[in-house]
């Protein structure tokens, strides 16, 4: 499939690149196409020590990468979030939209998850974006760290909420990663616990002087 | 240690009752005291089954189980908190509270959490009770059913909120339990967030069709 990553330079970004880029076509988006295209040639340099072929990673402005996707991955910071979806709207169409968005806040030296208005950021997005986009939350509570190291085991669930089709084949996607697990967190309006679990997840490795966590249902 | 579990009757105080129950003397809490009388002989017989000795275990009416305790355990729903904390108010001095009440209600087939005013079930507990009582929330997040077979191994974390010499005492409590790992959440006002994974869990055992769950940090 054509997946474009928005925000595909932080580690979650790089690390989905990585895990997808031999199979599909991989397609960074950034605001600055140049910061963009510097990420894919690395991330092909690291697909090619890896993997027989270097797959096939190129980057995109992100609004030019949403265009040529079916898949698009929105894995920007909440505050960027309200001005890519600006962006990327008049090209959207019938897109799947994966949002990884969190919207948190620091509080002392902690993080609080911070629910907007319209209950999460997934449902914001699917707001702000075409009706004919099809918003799927996933990929939260990820550690980015160890998924973009593409030689590290992940062993972590996958709480996808959404709706349906789209569900199935973000299913499909997430499962092609080795060792992750799927779990069918209901609609997109039950994506609030998924997104709040980050800043606890973050909060937890802190206070207890952990790496980063992701999560697992036993 | 001497502690009580009130509410002691269910599958989470009923496991604790089992797993502490060869090292503790464990008063089970009931608002009937024949029933907690009926359950303390039950466990007295598991415990003679798996272990050497039978165990201190006995059954008391609550506010009689909490006045003899120096660690008092509140495993009821949170429909029946307020009632019991009513009841147990006057005996308590100096003991430690630890709440496993989770505020929930049904919402089509699945549960929501729902916050009380105080914050959470813990918090509200808190401003009910004593304030030379220390309130610790922990154990929301156990599978009861996994803990009350006491042949099962658990695997599973309990992260706990409250503050200083209270969370080392149930910290040390909680480790007694094989295969329990204790994990700091930060103060009694960050419960909210433990006692909101319980309907989750529910939830997502029951949409992936897996049985009762518990939570690991990976």
């Amino acid at each position: 499939m054509r997946i474009a990553i928005l925000g595909g330079t932080g580690n979650i970004g790089k690390g989905l690149a990585l895990r997808w880029g031999s199979k599909h076509e991989i397609i960074i988006g950034s605001r600055m196409r140049s910061k963009a295209e510097r990420a894919a040639e690395e991330y092909r340099e690291v697909l090619s020590a890896v993997a027989s072929s270097r797959g096939q990673v190129r980057g995109a402005a992100n609004r030019e990468a949403a265009m040529a996707a079916e898949i698009v991955v929105i894995a920007v910071p909440y505050s960027a979030m309200r001005e890519l979806a600006d962006a990327i709207r008049p090209v959207l169409e019938d897109q799947i939209v994966i949002s990884l968005v969190v919207p948190m806040e620091r509080s002392n030296s902690y993080l609080r998850y911070r629910a907007p208005p319209d209950g999460s950021a997934a449902m914001e997005l699917k707001r702000l974006l075409p009706d004919t986009v099809r918003v799927v939350a996933a990929f939260h509570n990820l550690p980015g760290e160890k998924l973009r190291r593409i030689d590290m085991q992940l062993d972590c669930d996958v709480v996808v909420c959404g709706d349906g089709d789209a569900m199935r084949v973000v299913g499909a996607l997430i499962e092609e990663i080795d060792d992750l697990r799927v779990l069918d967190g209901g609609g997109l309006e039950d994506s609030a616990m998924v997104e709040s679990l980050t800043p606890f997840l973050i909060n937890i490795a802190k206070r207890n002087n952990l790496s980063e966590l992701g999560i697992k249902f036993v």
